[in-house]
């Protein structure tokens, strides 16, 4: 329990408004996508870097546990306060500081969601490409500790590719600035981008500086259905190997579409057994071209029906169905692991297989559906946890699932992380030499291990508890 | 000195062939592009990771130093042994091990030649973009640990863009894998980013996994020549500002052009105080429309002559100016300072203006050319070692020049690094609390700074004597 003259002095960093240690409050920073839940002691809200150091100074005194905190929607409990203390979040922080178009960068505050920077962005002729599926309410900051995915990364890469510098709280205390905002820069180690990905544990990120693409003049989106999933990932590979790198190749099997046929009103024939949308952008003459030579690579490989979107409304339509996938598996089953292995691309057919296997050995249904052009498939064991053995099942096949996937170059993670869900399972992907080494980085940076303890690397010493 | 029985050790280790004593083999290994030299004690060539590998853990007990050393084409001296000791060549380790045209990437040990893997993968397509002048030379192993640039960057990134998993012998001799062959992976701290650029410091290289892009179609090279350096600066912002990125936006000012003319036999009119080279690459059709968009937007910035090539030989013939450059200016004047610094691309101009300033207090003719696109100026300094005071002038001199870059949200360094050359103004660019940083990881990843010590961080305890 902390003491009352520990929350008066944090009650005078961050002021009267932004302390909390009402039990209605805790709650609502207790959890995040993962839906577990544990209780932290407080709550703050801070307005500065300059708060945010004085509060890690304070719990570095205390021996306070600190969890950074965007908008909680992580998929592995990065952001969970698993050993209660200080919840920080970042929601104040929330100001789009400039957007350069000179320099085609911008300096923005971690709160800021996403979607709205996109939009932001998109306004003056610039684009900020990764788009993770949250990004309607997940925070830059979030996207940079998570170093989160989306679609589109198949041709633009993922959120790290485009964060140039940082400002960040040591878990000590200081305030640095690593990188800056030139495209250029090799002075000292990168640690901004071992900052992207390190899940909070290496410092508190207070602003970000981005690199910025022009807009693409337009985009085109086409939806393929296949007669089999072995159909839609030859095309992949036909489409690869023709050079062509669409700006998403999204895919779902069967097993999804079957559930989004139960879950809504959209129509898709029933032949269909797995579907891939491929969207291409750049030079408006030139994507007509692509579209047609994509279209010529893929007819011999059981195509069912294409339909081409010629309107930024059609190709809304088109999206609809993989939009639909979350809240129609929801629907069927709505306990759900939802794991996101990620295969150098040419494997994901093997993969697949792979999965279905697993699914037949432990009889329990795995849907797969994901972005394919980059290898990384979402893989969602559907469990009922009211069912009595069903978790058993799931924790069997999700270690298998992420065994098939590193038996073929891959890894367990492409874009969620690791946070608590994945800890336990390191051992599986790093090495021992290798966990030592990043083990170290993490100790010589946070000698107390203050700042958000227990992720990414399982304290077998201190375990965390978890709620059933 | 080391005592024959370590030499005997080392020489069990790596074998008869690949050791060496003798003072010419010596001499041979203990210099680099700086010009600067110290003798290591001994030379090794060592065959593979495990032998590397047993090499660290000796090097670890005896406290004998190690320098890894590629090409040693390096400007900051980042392979130069500077404790005697031990230089580790990679040159041995020079296969390209795979090159997967399903998946887009390459497996390659750190010997090999960055222009020979270039030419390697043009031969099937694809594209491996950065390109340091020192292509011929380098290794990738060498580009890797110094994140190298090049003309190409301002498109496609650096080196580190490139990188997606490493093999590493680690300060204390584990060999470890980072990353991997998938575009995505979030499993743990990011060891290869963080490696890329940490010049030898954090591990030695023993493998590098490669990212690969589609070769484009065909590219179209202009050169135009500018009546002023402000033209040619507002040519590279209007460039940009249209939400063009070209594949190459090069530039040279007056001084470098008088070096040219002076130097070789090309033809610049006297009208002409700065060029630019540009190149755009991507799908046939599209270039034209970019070349005639560029000549549109550049035309009343006191264009003097646009040469636009029609073929490879052409193209060629309009890269000569540049490439010309260095022997040029080496001909005027035998000792120069070549500085690297990078400014947000919009300060170009002002930066020029800077130099040209502390040019004119100094009384040292400096000339720039370099990446315009991305800011990166190569800012030379022309001293004459055998004048008197001249050496004493440049120092006063490229401390202005790193001053003023920072001023402009700037760096010391867009590519070639720190190493020695620039170890002592590191106070200028990082915090000290950014620097404790960076000295936590090395201390924790290399407790008996073994590995390359004394390079990034300027070593006050134990300074490096330099020969004058």
């Amino acid at each position: 329990m902390l003491s009352d003259q520990i929350i008066n002095e944090l009650q005078a960093i961050v002021g009267n408004a932004n302390i909390s240690t009402e039990k209605a409050d805790r709650i609502c920073y207790s959890y995040d996508a993962t839906q577990q839940s544990f209780l932290p002691e407080v709550v703050l809200h801070p307005g500065s870097a300059e708060e945010i150091s004085r509060v890690m100074k304070l719990a570095n005194r205390e021996l306070i546990p600190v969890f950074p905190r965007g908008a909680g929607s992580g998929f592995t409990g990065g952001s969970l306060p698993t050993k209660g203390g200080i919840v920080l979040c970042t929601e104040r922080l929330d100001k789009i500081l400039e957007i350069d178009e000179e320099n085609l960068i911008a300096t923005v505050e971690p709160g800021v969601i996403t979607g709205q920077f996109q939009k932001a962005v998109e306004k003056v002729g610039l684009f900020y490409p990764p788009d993770p599926a949250s990004l309607k309410f997940s925070t830059l900051g979030g996207n940079v500790a998570e170093c989160a995915g989306g679609p589109r990364c198949v041709k633009y890469g993922v959120t790290k590719d485009f964060i140039i510098g940082l400002e960040v709280v040591t878990p000590t205390g200081d305030i640095i600035t690593t990188g800056g905002p030139t495209m250029k820069g090799v002075v000292g180690y990168d640690l901004t981008k071992l900052l992207c990905g390190s899940e909070g544990t290496l410092g508190v990120i207070t602003r970000i500086i981005i690199k910025l693409l022009p807009l693409p003049e337009a985009k085109k989106t086409m939806l393929v259905l296949f007669s089999s999933i072995d159909g839609a990932a030859q095309a992949v590979s036909a489409i690869i190997r023709d050079k062509i790198i669409p700006t998403t190749l999204e895919f779902m099997d069967g097993r999804t579409l079957d559930c989004v046929r139960q879950g809504t009103g959209l129509v898709v024939p029933d032949e269909a057994r797995a579907v891939l949308i491929i969207e291409v952008d750049g030079d408006r003459e030139f994507l007509d071209k692509q579209v047609n030579r994509i279209a010529e690579l893929i007819k011999p490989l059981g195509v069912v029906e294409t339909r081409i979107a010629t309107t930024p409304e059609e190709s809304e339509a088109l999206w609809q169905i993989r939009r639909s996938v979350s809240a129609s598996l929801r629907k069927v089953n709505p306990d759900k692991f939802n794991e996101d292995i990620c295969v150098p691309r040419s494997k994901v057919p093997e993969m697949i297989r792979k999965v279905d296997a697993i699914a037949d050995k432990y009889q329990i249904p795995i849907v797969n559906f994901g972005h394919a052009g980059d290898g990384n498939i979402h893989v969602n064991i559907m469990v009922n946890k009211k069912v009595s053995g069903d978790i058993l099942k799931a924790e069997g096949a999700i270690q298998e699932v992420f065994k098939a996937a590193l038996e073929l170059g891959g890894t367990m993670s492409g874009e969620h992380g690791v946070g608590i869900a994945k800890a336990p399972y390191i051992p599986l992907e790093i090495t021992p030499a290798a966990a030592l080494y990043m083990k170290a980085i993490k100790r010589a940076l946070d000698p107390n291990n203050i700042l958000n303890p227990g992720k990414i690397f399982f304290d077998e010493e201190n375990p965390i508890e978890y709620d059933d």
